[in-house]
């Protein structure tokens, strides 16, 4: 019946200890599938939070001695940082070290990864947890993030078998689902049921924040409102970083929900009874068959 | 110190025993604020239901019999049903009865209610629950669903102080909020914080559903898809009444927002890093003022 090869990392560096970063070291503690935690941050206070917290074991930085030993490697910074985070390691990993990413746009992370890790490609494995809250920083991991949630792995020709299939089992000791894809099917999937909706929220939040009686009008909201802009509270950096990232399949998917709101508009300013309830119709049962 | 009054209405007569006139009748029973419940609906397997759950006491029907005696007559049907329920009712109701209604927009009702209790106004108090769930019908009942939420009296000039006071002290018995406002303030309110949310929801749930991988991406969505658009499951027959109800603030409210995605795909396109990352920021910091 075969052997099960039982996951343990010996040593994991986490690059950005936040939601992400930090969930992923406690899944991976909690699942005993890993050693000693090594935290990198920007800020010298995430990094002792991280610690205090117990989220990472030890504070690293961009030294021979972080990583020496790694088995893996996460990058779990936005991705605007990528590209000096990249560079920064890129002459600190010893040979045989894994590297993966959490970014939410995975076109731009691979092109990086060519400009810096040019040499070794096989080690880089290119991924994104589909998974998060509007919550940010080592405060607001947890374990059970990746429980049941989905975890993309976009692989480069060049990524190697071993770095793809260890990668996978890290993901999957977090309780998520893996899946392979290309990354620009990614992309533009991520664009329409992601990046859209939070662009929306960002975007309706601030219209509505901007008028006189917005504290007034708000107090009169139900849960729809709250729950459509909950994603309003993300991050900012990161949503710019991911926006910037990932824009034209963005700026496509804007368009073509701006051209519904016309039609939409159209239908309700001729008071189309039969049209708008037909399309809420659809909506709805489009909506329970989808989930 | 004072009497406290206790309120309690002998005979509640409810008109749609869905949600809202369903969780109104089971708040005040469970509140001891009332004895018999009748409740009228136009599907006769919707009332034996209501009735079979304990939501209403006794099937009516607009008859004589089914009006005698009550104190307070709820109507609670979609908007668009109330021009042909308030024309049904009004040769029914005893001098006494005092009428209101949870309709989501006023001025319509309200001038409704002008053309069908011409010789009685005193009796007629507007008022809409700003709570609900996107289920519907009496199964989707329950007693707390407007416990610490709002709801909105918008009386006339003509509607007499103890109508007034009596539909008050009933939501207060539901555990709600009350609070008093102009039809027209209301509306426009509800045209931001409401109705434009759930259009935009329609909207992109049905955009969205019309993809021929719309299965396959929704698979990879997180729970940012599903909560922003959890209001797209909402009642399509109601949704269409409130829409064409208030659309003269709805589609300023629409074209509002159009013009600020126009701006924001602007930055996008351009890729204005700074614009938008203060953007998110501005949305964030108001969303977590306004909650």
């Amino acid at each position: 019946l075969g052997t099960l090869r039982t996951l343990h990392i010996e040593r994991l560096v986490v690059i950005g200890t936040g939601l992400i970063g930090g969930s992923f070291a406690l899944a991976l503690k909690r699942a005993a599938a890993v050693g000693e935690v090594v935290g990198i941050s920007r800020k010298p206070e995430t990094l002792e939070q991280a610690r205090r917290l117990g989220v990472i074991d030890r504070a690293g930085g961009y030294d021979q001695a972080s990583f020496a030993g790694a088995q893996l490697v996460l990058v779990a910074t936005p991705v605007g940082q990528m590209d000096d985070v990249f560079r920064a390691i890129s002459p600190l990993l010893p040979r045989e070290t894994v590297v993966t990413d959490g970014g939410s746009t995975k076109q731009d992370v691979i092109a990086l990864a060519n400009r810096h890790f040019a040499g070794s490609l096989e080690r880089f494995v290119p991924g994104h947890p589909v998974a998060g809250t509007e919550k940010s920083g080592p405060e607001a991991a947890f374990p059970e993030l990746f429980q049941d949630r989905r975890v993309v792995l976009t692989p480069m020709a060049q990524t190697g078998k071993a770095a793809q299939a260890l990668v996978r089992a890290a993901w999957e000791a977090c309780g998520a689902r893996v899946s392979d894809m290309a990354a620009e099917e990614h992309d533009a999937i991520l664009a329409a049921v992601s990046h859209l909706p939070h662009l929306l929220a960002f975007a309706l939040v601030d219209e509505f924040a901007q008028r006189p009686n917005a504290e007034r009008a708000f107090s009169f909201s139900g849960g729809g409102f709250r729950d459509f802009t909950r994603i309003a509270s993300s991050s900012p950096e990161m949503w710019r970083d991911i926006f910037l990232s990932n824009r034209h399949a963005v700026s496509a998917e804007l368009q073509r929900y701006r051209d519904k709101l016309a039609v939409v508009q159209k239908l309700l300013d001729a008071g189309a009874a039969e049209e708008l309830e037909a399309l809420f119709e659809r909506s709805r049962s489009a909506r329970a068959r989808l989930l």
